[in-house]
């Protein structure tokens, strides 16, 4: 995780680099730092939000052309002010910003501690600086040159920006692994883990690839492989408005994109989706659609929240296409020695693309001979670009940490991929194509009803807020939204919430059940749902206070509740689109009444670009 | 769930009665209660566990020569008196006692209210018992008539057992989905959910088939179907030992369990793997050997404890054999419309045999035309006898509801099952095949020396046991262990223990990190061991408390760990059945200082026979 600012040119850079660095909060907030060129290397770092460390610059001198800063996600060492990065270099020469983990550092320290190194911080980072300082010092080479040897000696991912005090003008970037975009301005460069920070500034772009070495002046980009062979930095157009990366009068980015829902799931279907026609147009499907056709296995990967949309999914396409599917985490699925054969389909599934276990576990599988197919929010990013084909949600920047529009564009592409495909396969009846269709046309406006109980989901926040646990129970396609109600809850107010298949709470978590406990079902019409009721039952018969998301007018279900939540009446394919919005609200809300920072929950970041 | 005992024959029916039911307590103890002929039917219930019956019933009048008992794990209605088992019928005349869910009861409610009867319980129990005196008296048949008549309207599963005070020394008994056992001796006749109840009166016993109905007298059982045709019953031979069921000096039968696991293993390993020989001999594998090899997946299908079985044995199939294998929770894929094709092996893993979900699942398969290899623990047991082949795992009766020697049977079978395909198929190096095979061969004395650290894992408990909250972390092959360590902690102890991915911990589980939270790391050696140690280090970042399970001599994750349970060198692929043994011992001791009943935690059952 962690973000990374740049600048160099004829502005003001400390300005430029400390918007851009709160604009990659999102990618961890554990401590701040800049560094900056001013007739020598000035370092100023704190422990806390980027907020933080510019109150506790306030008033100094801060006059720079030419600087770099990071956001942190601790990995070594503590968040601290010590371990907060830009560090330096023995010498004081170097200043380097990191985002990654670097995995051999305790063998890389050893040596250096035997020649004398000392080390100010618990950072991997420190340690690469200073081998680059011993390796620059005994070769007497160039800071480029020691960069490519001694990143040849190391193992695990990075995006490295250093300053050099005896090139002022000079930013040289590194990177395996983590994202890096440089932003190509008219006399000046800007560098960033993403383009926000850039946004106002230019709208041309390079996205550096794994193991290209940059150096940037204000008026020059070079772009070298490890091998110092010249490469040809390729410029793409940027497609993101300023706007769709600020708050829009919402007190919170999680509430706001709560709120856009019915907004980008119409983004989502918007010229994809043609109810009258009965069809569904998506080009980098398309493109697949023999070999998905004849797949005999589809694989998604995915980690967290996206996660949970691939169980979804696996259903999903069980059901409509008549293919076997398995769902696996990216971080299992990359390490171990999985069947993979040509032909294989694999579905990535990532917010921003960046996700670095998934991005792995599909450059393996891709090897092996699969067809990896990307269901990605971020326009360009890693993962978009090592696909094969695929889809993008069309969800726009999602600011607050907790994925919430994401997941519901998600399930929408993924519905309509299944529907595709089971079409063209014959494996759904011409009925039922079309009522899906129809059904899914219909999510917007229904997400809209669903969102004008916030208020009532708001009181039962209030009266629940202090609960210590919490479960989330559903079956068959509302199992995986159990998942991901609980997963919410967690990041969101700290409060131990755990999903589970409802039957399987008789299998050990039902121990946890008695008066204090809320348990949450997601009891929706379908057809498990006398058997979620059984389970409701028991809860109820153990004293657990039982709370639903349930169909409109399903008066049963609500008599066994202490308090509902309601959807409209949706096909069970669908449904979890709509059921799982309540649980945004409810964590939301619970997060909001704990007095805790929600858009940026302790601990978490973003994008989970280190392993 | 729920455990039932009957008794008809010449000895005092009341002790035999609660002593079966304190043996049955595993299947349930929400409350407990008897009906015995005496001049008329005396029923005596009381909420709580079958002790609690025995107190509230000293002093009475409890001679008796027919009798039915029975203690209850909840599902309608909370556990007290009055929904306490057995009911009488509004006449009086009929007392009944019902393990199972009568799953339309509200409509069959509706239509005997209707008919003016009132209601003494809120439990599906007394509704059908009704149901059946109000054909009895209608239709003026038979009982035997009635309860069939009265059965075809039933949707659920069910073994009930009725008296009739106009028929004194008869018991009927019916079932369908929960099982029944009938003991046959010289002129009595004994029933039970299993068999302990009759272990000491005789060894001949006959299991009750779904759709079956019982008549049985002290000198006379006739068996029926629905149809009213007569059956022969099957009269089996019982191999179980009374000793085998009883405590052996140790304080709670869990301890005893786990503390038997070296000689379990060996019993499970012991005339099957012959190490100096190098070969594997499982006949009910052998038979189907060649549909095994040539399956292109396997889906091995289970609930609780068994699931994360299931989950390490995927690794190790897909490993040594390269064939695709799928874990399926039982309850999800009985009920969503799984891809089965002719030719799929489902291997249905249970320490019961009696898991409705599991033997619903496999029972759907198996139409499908899937061959069905059981991995079960008790012998006979409805899924043993639905599987095509498979191997029991000989573990011996296990007691306690938190399974334990269970698993590591489950696992050695499951390890063996592995080799032997691989094996044959060619796709397991030899030497790889022979180490292995060493490897298994020394898990019963590992075991042992992993158990000798009982008294350093006490301390442990004893400095944890206050936590509010866990997290188990683990990778690869230790991934499932970590969801088995927090299982056994939340059943025991009712601490919210969670277990994941090590990696997915950044996608939100993270957020619950504070200097409160002990991260329980399984971290022995294999190739993902680095990965883990960043893990740690991102936990220490945050001022988690991390306590590891570790391989001997590994002193690096010692030094980043507040506390260290240690086991043996061992392969990766057989380790989890050495790292789960300390986290069964953690377990046990926190709950022992907690004060509770370890081997009756509260709101569970140990076979979960209901869905």
């Amino acid at each position: 995780m962690c973000g990374i600012v740049g600048y160099t040119g004829p502005r003001e850079a400390y300005p430029i680099i400390v918007k851009g660095l709160k604009r990659l909060e999102y990618r961890g907030y554990d401590s701040a730092g800049v560094a900056l060129q001013n007739g020598g290397l000035h370092v100023y770092k704190k422990k806390g939000k980027v907020a933080d460390l510019e109150d506790s610059i306030a008033g100094k001198n801060v006059h720079a052309h030419v600087g770099i800063g990071h956001t942190r996600w601790a990995t070594h060492g503590e968040p601290n002010d010590r371990n907060a990065h830009p560090h330096q270099s023995a010498s004081g020469r170097l200043a380097m910003i990191h985002n990654g983990i670097i995995e051999n550092y305790a063998q890389l320290k050893s040596e250096l501690v035997k020649k004398g190194y000392e080390f100010k911080s618990d950072t991997d980072t420190e340690v690469l600086l200073n081998f680059i300082e011993e390796i620059l010092v005994k070769n007497d080479c160039s800071l480029e040159e020691a960069i490519r040897i001694a990143l040849k000696r190391v193992v695990g991912a990075y995006v490295i920006l250093l300053l050099d005090a005896e090139n002022p003008d000079t930013i040289i970037a590194a990177r395996k692994g983590s994202p890096l975009v440089i932003g190509v301005g008219k006399g000046e460069h800007f560098l960033g883990s993403d383009a926000s920070p850039m946004l106002e500034y230019t709208k041309e772009v390079v996205y550096v690839n794994d193991y290209e070495l940059a150096i940037i002046k204000p008026d020059e980009l070079i772009l070298k492989n490890l091998g110092n062979e010249k490469l040809t930095p390729y410029v793409q157009k940027l497609d993101l408005e300023l706007a769709s990366i600020e708050k829009g009068g919402y007190e919170h980015f999680m509430l706001k994109e709560i709120f856009e829902q019915p907004q980008t799931i119409n983004d989502c279907l918007r010229g994809r989706l043609d109810a009258v026609a009965g069809t569904i147009t998506m080009s980098g499907i398309q493109q697949y659609a023999e070999q998905i056709m004849q797949t005999n296995r589809i694989i998604m990967v995915a980690c967290g929240t996206s996660w949970h949309a691939g169980l979804v999914a696996e259903y999903i396409f069980e059901e409509l296409c008549r293919i076997n599917v398995e769902v696996e985490y990216a971080s299992e699925f990359r390490y171990r020695n999985p069947v993979i054969n040509p032909g294989d389909v694999i579905i990535a599934i990532s917010q921003s693309g960046e996700t670095a276990d998934t991005l792995v576990a599909i450059e393996t599988a891709k090897e092996k001979g699969a067809i990896i197919l990307g269901v990605v929010n971020v326009v360009g990013s890693s993962i978009a670009r090592t696909s094969h084909g695929g889809a993008y949600t069309h969800a726009g920047p999602e600011i607050g940490v907790a994925s919430t529009k994401a997941f519901t564009a998600q399930l929408s592409v993924l519905t309509m991929i299944a529907l595709k495909v089971g079409y063209m396969k014959g494996t759904i009846p011409q009925q039922r194509y079309l009522r899906l269709l129809n059904e899914l046309n219909e999510l917007p406006e229904k997400a809209a009803w669903v969102l004008q109980q916030h208020e009532k989901i708001k009181a039962i926040a209030e009266k629940y807020k202090d609960a210590r646990d919490f479960l989330y129970l559903g079956r068959g396609y509302n199992f995986a939204v159990a998942l991901e109600g609980a997963l919410k809850l967690k990041e969101i107010s700290y409060i131990h919430a755990e999903g589970y298949p409802a039957a399987e709470m008789k299998h050990g978590p039902i121990a946890l059940v008695d008066e204090n406990l809320p348990v949450v079902f997601i009891a929706t019409k379908d057809p498990y749902h006398e058997k979620v009721v059984s389970n409701m039952q028991e809860i109820r018969a153990r004293k657990g206070q039982v709370i639903s998301v349930i169909t409109e007018g399903d008066e049963h279900s609500a008599s066994l509740s202490l308090d509902v939540m309601i959807i409209p009446e949706a096909d069970e394919i669908v449904a979890p689109i709509l059921s799982v919005i309540p649980l945004q609200l409810l964590a939301y809300y619970i997060g909001v009444s704990k007095g805790l920072d929600v858009d940026k929950p302790r601990n978490l970041a973003k994008s989970v670009t280190v392993e």
